[in-house]
C-alpha cells in the first residue's frame, strides 16, 4: 500500500488522516474534497500530503492502491459508480458510510469480481457535535468499534493490510451482515436522531411565539432537556442519505416508539407505568 | 432560625443538610426518613445532626422553625396535612417536590393564613444518576436553579431567610407561576423522562429474544444511544408522583411528540425532513 487517496476530507476522512499518519502506513495520503475550504484544511492539518485539484483527477487510474470514501452515503454510491471503470484489480475500495445494505449491494454488482477492485464497507461508530476538518483528531477512533460488513469470506491482501491498520487506529473491528447493521444502527443511533430532530423542532415551534418561555427553558432545563436534543444539532445533508437509505428500519422503529408513547401516555395513572419503569430499569442495568 | 428540620434524607435531603452545615447556618439540623438506612446515613455523613426515632416524634409541636420536605410529592402532601395541625405562626415549611400545582394548591387551604405556618414551595433543578443520602454532596446546588413558585408576595422573614441560604449553596434562585412551573417541567424535565423510559422499555422488549442482538447493541451503541436511554435508570417511585400530580401537561407533550414523530416517518423521504432538521438546527443554536 503506496497510496491512498481519501475521498471528503470532512470530519472523519481527515482524522482518518491524521491516524494512518501516526501508524506505521509510510506511504502518501492523497485528498479531494467537494468544499475547497474542508480540502485546504485538511492540507493544512497534515492530515493529507497532497490536495487533488478536480474531481476529474480523482478518477486518473492507478491514482491509488486504496481509496477511502468518507462522504455522506449518497456520495459514497455515486464514487463507486465513477471509480468502478478506472480502477481494478489490486485496487481496494472501502467507505465510512452510516449505512451499509444500498452500498453493499451496489458494490456486489460493481467491484469484488474476477479482474475488478475489492470494495470493504466499513462504518466507523465515532464522531463529534460538528463536523468539518478542523475538529479533525488522530485518537477519533481509539476505543471505538469500527464496522465492517464484508461482502465475501477470502480479505485481498489489501483489506487484511486496512483491517490492521483500522486496527491500528485503537478501534475495535466487528464484522456483521449488512442488513442486520442497518436494523440495529436504526435503533442505536437513527431512531435517537430522529427523536432529537422531532423533539428540538417540536419544542422550537411551540415557543416560537412564546419567548418569555423559551428563556425559561434555558434556565430550567438541565442535563435532560440538553441530552434530549443534543442531536438535534445534527446535519440535514448527511442524514438526509441515512433517511433515503435505511427507511424502512427507520419507520419501523419510529411506529413502536409512537405506539409505546401512546400506551405510556394511556397509563400515567395506572400501575402500568411501574412495569415500564421496570422495564426500562432492567434494560439500563445491563448497559 | 435555630432548628431545621429534614423530612426525607435522600439524595437532595441530605445534600441540604450538608449545604446548610458548609453554610453561615449556625443551628442544629434534624432529619426523618421512612427508610431507616437512608436515615443512619445522613447522620453518619454528618448531613443531620440527630435522627428523629419515629414519624410521631417529627409531629412534636415547635420541633424546629423550618421544615424542608424532600421526599417524592405524594409524601410531601401527606407531610403538609400531618403538620398543619401542629405547626403554626413562626414556622415555615418548604419542599423540593417536583410538580408544584398540586402542592400550592393544597398549600393555600393549609398555610400561609393569619395563624397558620408559612409555606414556600420550591424545586431545586439538581439531582444525580442516582438517588441515596450516600451520594449526598454539599456542592449539589452550586450553579443549579432553585424555583420557587409562592403563594404571596410579602415573604415571611424565616422565607427571606431561607432564600438567602439557598442562594449561599451556590443555586440561582427563580420565581415562576406553579402552573407554569408545571407546564414547563413537562416539556424540559418530565417528557424527556417519558421519552427515556418508552424507549428503553421498548428495546428491553424488542431484544427479549434476541441476545446476539442486545450484545451487539451494547458495542455498537455509542453516545446517542446511552443519552437517550440515561434516564430509562430513574426510579418509579418518583415519577409516580410526577404523572399524578401532572398528568395533563405530561400527556399533552407525549401526544404532541408522538404526532411529530409520525409527522417524521411520513417525510422519510421528502423535502420536508429537510425542514425539521433546520428547525430543530435553530432551537439547538439558542440552547
Amino acid at each position: 500500500m503506496q497510496r491512498v487517496a481519501i475521498l471528503g476530507t470532512g470530519l472523519i476522512g481527515a482524522s482518518v488522516g491524521l491516524a494512518l499518519k501516526a501508524s506505521e502506513f509510510q506511504g502518501e495520503i492523497l485528498g479531494w474534497d467537494a468544499n475547497p475550504a474542508e480540502l485546504a484544511e485538511a492540507l493544512r492539518l497534515g492530515a493529507i500530503d497532497e490536495a487533488l485539484p478536480s474531481r476529474e483527477s480523482v478518477l486518473a487510474p492507478q491514482l491509488a492502491e486504496v481509496y477511502l470514501l468518507a462522504t455522506p452515503v449518497m456520495a459514497v454510491m455515486d464514487w463507486m459508480q465513477a471509480l468502478a471503470p478506472v480502477i481494478g484489480e489490486g485496487q481496494l475500495l472501502t467507505d465510512v458510510g452510516s449505512t451499509k445494505r444500498e452500498i453493499a449491494a451496489l458494490a456486489q454488482t460493481l467491484y469484488n469480481g474476477k479482474g475488478r477492485a475489492a470494495f470493504l464497507p466499513g462504518h466507523p461508530m465515532a464522531g463529534k457535535e460538528s463536523g468539518g476538518a478542523a475538529l479533525a483528531d488522530a485518537k477519533l477512533f481509539a476505543g471505538a468499534t469500527w464496522l465492517f460488513t464484508p461482502l465475501h469470506d477470502d480479505p485481498s491482501p489489501l483489506e487484511t493490510e486496512w483491517r490492521a491498520l483500522v486496527t491500528g487506529f485503537g478501534a475495535h473491528v466487528r464484522d456483521l451482515d449488512p442488513e442486520r447493521h442497518d436494523e440495529l444502527c436504526a435503533w442505536v443511533s437513527h431512531l435517537p436522531q430522529m427523536l432529537a430532530t422531532a423533539l428540538s423542532a417540536l419544542l422550537q415551534d411551540t415557543f416560537a411565539s412564546d419567548p418569555e418561555g423559551l428563556a425559561a427553558l434555558q434556565v430550567i432545563g438541565g442535563r435532560a432537556l440538553r441530552e434530549s436534543t443534543r442531536l438535534g444539532a445534527s446535519p440535514y445533508s448527511m442524514w438526509r442519505d441515512v433517511a433515503l437509505t435505511n427507511t424502512e428500519p427507520i419507520a419501523d422503529t419510529l411506529l413502536a416508539l409512537e405506539q409505546r408513547l401512546a400506551h405510556l401516555r394511556e397509563n400515567l395513572r395506572t400501575p402500568e407505568l411501574r412495569d415500564e419503569f421496570a422495564k426500562a430499569n432492567r434494560f439500563r442495568s445491563r448497559q
